[in-house]
C-alpha cells in the first residue's frame, strides 16, 4: 500500500496514524485492493477533508437466505461504517425483475415487484443484524435504470469491447465449451458499472467472483468522466467443512436466521485453523492477533471458538441469546449434559412399543423416516447413553432422554 | 419457389396467373429469398385477400450521394411498388445519431439532427427519381426507438447469442483478427430487427451483405410473436469496369444526380454482358429477354445499350433528357461529330500562348493542374482532333474544338 505522497504529506502525525489504522482494519481479509494504493488515498483525502467515502455494494434480491458467507461482505461494509464511511446498500431489483427473458433457462427466472420487495425486506431483516440501519443508504437500481434514455443504452454498451467480455471467466468457459451467452447477458456487468456513476461510488466491494463486474464500474466511471472507484474484493467464505465454499447446498453452511444453539454449535464444530480465518472475515476482532494468543498459551482454542460463536450469534441476535447458546452448548458438551430445555415427546404402549425412528422424524430431528432409520443403524441415537442399533423399539414404561447425532436432544415419555 | 398447396388452391386461374407474374418479376436479379417459398406464400395471401404487402428497406442516412448501385435496390422496391405492395422507406436516424460512441474510430462519426434532416433530403431527391413518393410511407427508427423503456432494451438482446453474432463475416473477421468490436455493435443488428417489429414487414429487402441482419429481423419478429418476414437479398452491381463493385471511390460509378448527357455516356461503356446484367438489375424490362433478342438477331447490341441508357437517365430525369442526351451521345459517337453544346473558354495571346493544360483545368475538363499536365503528356488531348502532347501551347488566333478524353469537349476562342 503506498499513498501520493503529496496527500499523505499533507496530514499531521494524528491523521496519519487514522488513516494507517483505518486501511488496517479495512484491508484485513481482503484478496484485492485495485489499483494498488488506491484505497489508501482515498482514505488520507477523507480524513483529510473530512468527507466520508461512498462505500457500493450491490446484491441481488433473489436469494434472501442469507449464511456466514453473505456476512463476510457485510462485516466490511460495517467496519467502513465503523470508520464514518457512507455505506451504499444497492438493491439490483432493476435485473431482477428481467431474469432471463428468453425464458429458455431456469437459472434467472423474473421477480415481480412483490416478490423483490419482499425479498428485499428480507434482506433488511438479516443485513440489519450487522449493519447500522440508520446509518446506511439503502437505494434499488431501478431509479436510475429506468429513466435512462435509449441512446444512452447504446453509449454504456460501446464502453467495453467483446473480446474483453469474453475474458470474464464464466463467459470464456461457455464460450469455449460452446455454451450459449446471450447478448443481454453482456449487459449486465456494464449495468453494475453503471451503477456506480449513478451512485458516485468511492469504493466497491464484492467477492473474488465479482473482480471484473467492479472494474467495470471504474471503465464506465471513467467513460463518464468520473473519478474511478476503488475496487476491494473478499474471499468466498469456506464451509464449516472447511473445504467447499459455504453454501446450503453442500450443508456446510451458517444461516444468519438459524436458532442461535445451532449456530453456537455448528461454529464449534469447526478446525482450529478455519477458526482464524472466520476471525479475519467475521469478528471485529483480528484474526493474527487470536492466533498469537493461542500460540503464546494465553488463549486456549476452545475458549477463543467460544468467543468466536458468541460475538457472531450476539450480532445476529444480541448478547442474551449469545450467553444463552453459550450456556446451553457448555451444559451439553463440555459437561456431558443433556440441556435444560428439550422438546418432548408421548408414546403410550396401547400402541405397540414405542418405535424411535418414527418419533424422531415426527419431532423433527431426522429430516425423514428414512433418514431416521438409518441413524438408528448408524448408532447415532443413544437413548439414556446408549446406542440402540435395531430394532429401536421400547416396550417399558418411563421416562427416557434420547439423542440423536451430536446435538439434538428429546424427552421421552412412554406410558402404558 | 413452391407455395403451400392450400394457399394457390384457393385461388382462381386469373389469381394464380397473376401470383406467379409477380412472383417471376419480384423475384428477378435477386440472390436469396428466405425462406424457400416465403414469398410466394405472401404474395398469394395478398392476390387473395387483396392485401398490400408491407416492404421495408432500410437506409443509414450518411451517405447521401447515390449511384446505380444503391438504385439495384430501389429499383426492386419499384417493382414491389408497381405489383401495389407498400413500401416503407426506413431512415435509420436513429443509430446515425449516435454513431461510434466511443470517439474512438471515424468510421461512424455521429450526426446531428440537422444533419440528419438534410441527408434524408438529398436521400429524398434521389430515391424518388426511381419510387413513387406518393405511394411510399417514409419512416424514422427513432419513432419507436427513443420510446423503448430499458427493460426493452435488455430483453431486444437476450434474443441472440454473442456466438451467433460472432457468425456475422465482419465481426468474425474483426473477433480472429484480435480487432475490437464493441458491445453496441452487437446491437445495431438487434435494433434493425426489432425495426421490422415495429413496421410489422412481411418483406424486408437488402444487399446481400445484409443478409445476417435482415435474418435478426426474423429472430425478433418470432420473440415478438409476430409473423416472421420473407428475406429478399439482391445482389452488389458490379461497376463500370465490370470487375469490381460499383463504388465511386473505385470511380466506376454511374451518379444518381451526375449530368444525364454522362450517365448516357458512361453506360454506352460497358460491356455486352454487364449491360445484360444492368438490364435484369435496373431495367423494367428483363434482361434475358434482352439477351435473347440479340441472340435472335433482333436487336442489335449498340441499340440495346442506348434503350438501358436512355430508360435509367430517363427515369433519373425525364424522357426529354434522355432524348437530349442519347442525340448528344449519337452526334459525338455514331457519326463523329462534336456535340452541339459545349463550354467555352476564351484566352488572349496577349497573356501568352495558349496553355492548354490551365484551360483544361480551369474549365474542370480534369480534376487539376497536373491531371490535365498528364493527360496532355498521354496525347488524351486534342485539337481539332489531332494529339497535342507538347508543350500545349496554341499562339495562334482562332475557334479551336478541344476533347478531353473520349466524351469531353470545349470550344476554345483565342483572340490577340
Amino acid at each position: 500500500m503506498t499513498t501520493e505522497p503529496t496527500i499523505l504529506e499533507s496530514l499531521d502525525a494524528a491523521q496519519r496514524q487514522q488513516v494507517d489504522e483505518q486501511l488496517q482494519e479495512l484491508t484485513r481479509g481482503a484478496v484485492d485492493v485495485i489499483p494498488d494504493g488506491g484505497l489508501a488515498e482515498r482514505v488520507a483525502e477523507s480524513v483529510r477533508d473530512g468527507r466520508p467515502l461512498r462505500i457500493k455494494a450491490g446484491f441481488d434480491p433473489t436469494a434472501p437466505d442469507l449464511h456466514l458467507g453473505h456476512a463476510v461482505l457485510l462485516q466490511k461494509l460495517r467496519q467502513f461504517q465503523i470508520a464514518g464511511h457512507q455505506v451504499i446498500f444497492l438493491i439490483g431489483d432493476f435485473t431482477a425483475r428481467i431474469g432471463d427473458p428468453t425464458g429458455r433457462t431456469e437459472t434467472r427466472p423474473p421477480l415481480t415487484a412483490a416478490e423483490i420487495d419482499a425479498n428485499a425486506e428480507t434482506y433488511a431483516d438479516q443485513v440489519f443484524r450487522i449493519l447500522d440501519r440508520d446509518k446506511t443508504e439503502v437505494r434499488r437500481n431501478s431509479e436510475w435504470l429506468d429513466a435512462i434514455p435509449s441512446d444512452q443504452w447504446l453509449r454504456m454498451a460501446s464502453v467495453m469491447t467483446v473480446a474483453r467480455m469474453l475474458e470474464r471467466e464464466d463467459f470464456s468457459t461457455r464460450f469455449r465449451e460452446n455454451r450459449p451467452i446471450r447478448v443481454h447477458e453482456f449487459m449486465y456487468p456494464l449495468i453494475q458499472g453503471y451503477d456506480s456513476v449513478a451512485l458516485d461510488a468511492d469504493v466497491e466491494l464484492g467477492g473474488t467472483d465479482q473482480t471484473f463486474n467492479l472494474l467495470v464500474g471504474r471503465d464506465m466511471q471513467k467513460f463518464h468522466e468520473q473519478r474511478q472507484q476503488v475496487v476491494l474484493t473478499m474471499p468466498l467464505l469456506e464451509g464449516l467443512d472447511g473445504e467447499q465454499k459455504m453454501s446450503k447446498s453442500y450443508g456446510n453452511a451458517v444461516g444468519i436466521l438459524e436458532d442461535p444453539s445451532d449456530q453456537f454449535g455448528k461454529l464449534m464444530s469447526v478446525s482450529d485453523d478455519l477458526m482464524i480465518r472466520y476471525y479475519t472475515l467475521l469478528s471485529d476482532r483480528p484474526g493474527d492477533e487470536v492466533a498469537a494468543a493461542i500460540e503464546a498459551g494465553d488463549l486456549h482454542p476452545m475458549d477463543a471458538k467460544k468467543e468466536l460463536a458468541a460475538e457472531i450469534v450476539g450480532r445476529f441476535y444480541d448478547s442474551a441469546a449469545a450467553d444463552s447458546a453459550r450456556s446451553g452448548f457448555e451444559n451439553v458438551f463440555s459437561h456431558g449434559d443433556v440441556p435444560d430445555d428439550m422438546p418432548t415427546a408421548a408414546w403410550a404402549l396401547a400402541d405397540g412399543p414405542a418405535w424411535l425412528p418414527r418419533i424422531v422424524a415426527d419431532q423433527d430431528l431426522a429430516q425423514s423416516l428414512s433418514e431416521a432409520r438409518r441413524l438408528l443403524k448408524q448408532g447415532a441415537i443413544k437413548v439414556d447413553g446408549d446406542p440402540i442399533t435395531e430394532p429401536g423399539e421400547i416396550d417399558q414404561a418411563g421416562e427416557y432422554v434420547v439423542k440423536v447425532g451430536k446435538r439434538r436432544f428429546l424427552k421421552l415419555v412412554v406410558s402404558d
